[in-house]
């Protein structure tokens, strides 16, 4: 017989969870965003590539580092989160494939040199990965607030020197006050946006 | 007191969730794929834009529409399997913002007339519901292989024919067969890929 995630899981996950705007003076611990690590990077990614690469902004000097990079209207609530994360993907992910993906041994190969090809994993892949840290936190009883509204060139510059990794999204993440809350925007019926042929 | 996942729920959504390559002959009911994309479309989006689209391909007919598109290695276990959901993403989402994001009434002009912006949007955000949308199929029970091997272009031809989607990764839906299983790959420990500042 199968097996379904309890409603509560459900709740958690998706029907209760919300985007949070304003947070909690609670501390988050080294060992929390290991473990919403470990759980997001047992997500499927193509080929096992797993291009993210997360820089968790928590300490007073980085968050300043991160300020000036932020859209007006994302700098207080990502000033008063406890940790924000950077979610990047690393445009040289194809390199660790003999390591990610031992069975095929020419599968670096498959991206050598074609740099559209690699933007285009690199960012899908990372991106999925970005979701699945998204529910991986959620999952362990923390909220989140993701956020597109950044200089991406800036936040690169800033906090992934190596020139490979990509800035995708910011999360903030802490628990939650519910006083910040905006009320949940409408979603399109199944019918507005799927087929079934 | 903060609520955690419990460890049935994290063992169904990623410890012990694996992608498949073989399936039992099992039908997936139009009940189910409406409700993997009820829950789905709960997750977060920048400004609510929800650009992905779906298409389920269940019938004879339309998996043989599907079949001259797949890479070599893809075609019997997608044959094969009950359904394959075709993810896109819409380019024209952000027409659509007056409905999904009403409390900013010029949101549209926030994307009109920007194609790179338009198309980093799209796909970021319809990548992330790619992924609310194979963790959904996990969480009713569902055993997910998604690939992203196969002819996007052709695929937007055949089943995106307003021609402003683009198709971003195919999943196999249904009742996986544990036979089919490689075992895991291995994945970049924390340090590897995150660091805390």
């Amino acid at each position: 017989m199968s097996k379904i995630l309890s409603d509560a899981g459900m709740d958690l996950l998706f029907r209760d969870a919300r985007t949070h705007n304003a947070w909690q003076d609670k501390e988050v611990s080294d060992v929390l965003l290991e473990a919403i690590y470990d759980l997001a990077k047992l997500g499927p990614t193509s080929a096992n590539c797993s291009p993210m690469r997360v820089v968790y902004v928590r300490s007073p000097e980085a968050k300043a580092r991160l300020k000036p990079t932020l859209d007006a209207g994302n700098v207080e609530k990502t000033m008063a989160a406890p940790v924000t994360a950077i979610i990047g993907h690393d445009q040289e992910f194809f390199q660790h494939l003999p390591r990610l993906f031992p069975h095929a041994a020419d599968a670096r190969s498959w991206f050598a040199g074609k740099p559209a090809h690699i933007e285009t994993t690199a960012f899908r892949n990372g991106s999925l990965q970005g979701a699945y840290f998204i529910l991986s936190a959620r999952a362990l009883g923390l909220d989140c607030g993701p956020m597109s509204g950044f200089d991406n060139e800036a936040v690169d510059r800033e906090f992934f020197p190596s020139g490979t990794v990509r800035s995708n999204f910011l999360c903030n993440l802490g628990h939650g006050d519910p006083k910040g809350l905006f009320p949940r925007s409408p979603r399109f019926d199944f019918d507005d946006v799927c087929t079934i042929l």
